[in-house]
């Protein structure tokens, strides 16, 4: 048996639930329950938001998936999802002090899934959407219209954290993302998330390529593709990667394609940036990219990794802390946040380098 | 402000999540999550039941409620019924140590309810339904047909304490459980669940009134008072509670009415058994109860405390531990088992009686 599945034998989960006052006696029962719980349960009857103070909704957020893309492994189903995100709990505990309660759902059907996460906003103050396979979970953040923020972290948080680097990587190369030619492969919740984001930053000169070849705004019929189609190719062009590659100034790979490009890729660009991003195997291996300037991948084994775990325990911490709205400012600012924490030799810090404050101070002044 | 306010405002919640298992390197994390954690999902998902020795599952439960019918103040919501499902969750960690995860939702719709109990049954091992109006709950719980038991505290959890009390009351009238004449008030999820375990322990003599008298199995359309009308009342006879107590041995009062009977009532009985179970104001206060043979009521400042405390935790930890299916037989080996603790001066032991590993030999040998 390997090592992982030894030590979750061992664990037997790696979350537990844990009482903040030890029930001793009668006298702290009869206020933690019956009866004079009550008094608590009709304070925030009568005034709702009393339940942010009173209660442990404050802190706690559900991460749900139904299973359909584990990592890179595809639909796996409710029962595989769990250790995956009992992990992803306890790093928001460890690094968001964030109660993030796994749900893995074991219905895969859009409809019933939307009805579940509206359901039990009760208990919550966020909801994490994992692992859920595109565009369905597009589809459920879209018609999700909750009182409580959702944050869907292949889309969201990936954004954020690729934003961050593509910053400091222009920086480094004193190019602007308003004229930057910036390819990607992959049209995913990832690809998605990056179109949006990067656009919302002032990128106008973007393409996008799937498995199917360049995205236009009038060859796709699934919206979230269409929608990519509109804010980027203004040129209309067609074709594969080749045909988008000639001159680009940046390749970010969100394709799940082990070695999708190659050296002669890199030889067409200009002074090359590039974020290959599939896990664990990326679009190209940092030492088969000896022409790029700049090489990124989501590895914690190479430089400049670019890793989600600098977006979602930080940036989750202060929408709770401070009730904000997840939307394109937010990451925005959360981007430009971590992209000012410098640290030598990388385009992005590790996660010992944040400072909580400091992006404190830019989210919320 | 009163004592359980201030307590619940300094809390701020009264349960936590705990990692059981520190991040504190790029090995570990690695380990707990991407890549390795894959192995753990590919294994689970070659082999489902391993989920039950690699993750949470084993030790989780969620706790059902949509507020409907929180304690006995009627319908507050679900942000008011989340401080007493976290002192419930509370109880099922100081007395089970079960990790009980309170869920409540937003929406009162019974389908919407089973779309969302079927699908979370993912990441826990059990489902506790709590303080859902009747009969809804009641229709919920029958129309639940999942891989995992489903414990309805109310039903369930309150027929198995009243059965245990009422052996040991019986025992000390001398009096048989299938002669005597036992009037029930009340005809909720309560008095339902409480029908139908004294008939599987042999009861064939019960009376059952609701607010609008003597249930019979013609009088009522609602499936659940229908089925309480064919288990009892043999001889069909209608009217009102002065009508069904002539000759009664017990008087098991689940009516949610302070002051519903009096010594008029009592009077009429044979060697009064008086469970009067509504909280906080029972049926008929102990003081005014001097006719009575043994008077026993939900409130632990009279002797005799009628607690589903006595049940839930125990009974749920020997479910999670040996994968029972919660059914009649179960609820009456329990009540057994409880009913076999014998103390000194109360029909029911105290909490600091229960001995788990006798209730168990009782439950599985």
């Amino acid at each position: 048996m390997n090592e992982a599945l030894r030590l979750h034998q061992r664990l037997r989960g790696k979350i537990s639930l844990r009482s903040k006052i030890d029930v001793a006696d009668m006298k702290t029962l009869s206020l933690v329950y019956t009866p004079y719980v009550a008094d608590v349960s009709r304070a925030i009857y009568n005034k709702r938001d009393l339940v942010y103070t009173l209660t442990s909704k404050w802190n706690n957020i559900a991460i749900i998936s139904d299973g359909s893309r584990i990592l890179g492994l595809g639909d796996l189903g409710a029962e595989a999802a769990l250790p995956v995100m009992e992990g992803k709990s306890l790093l928001y505990k460890q690094f968001g002090d964030i109660d993030a309660y796994p749900l893995c759902l074991s219905t895969k059907d859009k409809d019933e899934i939307i009805t579940i996460i509206k359901g039990i906003t009760g208990s919550f103050a966020a909801i994490n959407i994992e692992d859920i396979e595109s565009p369905k979970c597009l589809e459920i953040v879209d018609a999700l219209n909750l009182p409580i923020p959702v944050f869907h972290d292949d889309q969201h948080g990936t954004a954020a954290v690729v934003l961050a680097a593509l910053i400091n990587a222009l920086d480094i190369v004193k190019k602007d993302i308003r004229d930057a030619l910036i390819v990607i492969a992959g049209a995913g919740a990832a690809g998605y998330g990056i179109v949006n984001l990067l656009y919302y930053a002032g990128a106008r000169n973007m393409i996008v390529i799937d498995s199917k070849g360049i995205i236009t705004r009038h060859n796709r019929e699934e919206k979230h593709k269409k929608r990519i189609g509109e804010l980027t190719n203004l040129s209309s062009i067609e074709g594969s990667l080749i045909d988008a590659i000639d001159g680009a100034d940046v390749f970010i790979g969100v394709s799940g394609k082990a070695n999708l490009i190659d050296r002669s890729i890199l030889k067409k660009m200009n002074e090359p940036i590039i974020f290959a991003l599939s896990n664990p195997d990326p679009e190209i291996m940092p030492e088969d990219a000896k022409e790029a300037r700049i090489v990124a991948t989501g590895r914690s084994d190479y430089p400049n990794q670019i890793n989600n775990l600098l977006v979602f325990p930080f940036l989750m911490r202060l929408v709770l802390d401070y009730r904000l709205r997840i939307d394109s400012e937010l990451l925005l600012r959360y981007a430009h946040a971590l992209a000012d924490i410098k640290v030598e030799g990388s385009i992005l810090p590790s996660i010992r380098d944040i400072d909580l404050n400091r992006i404190k101070d830019v989210l919320v002044g």
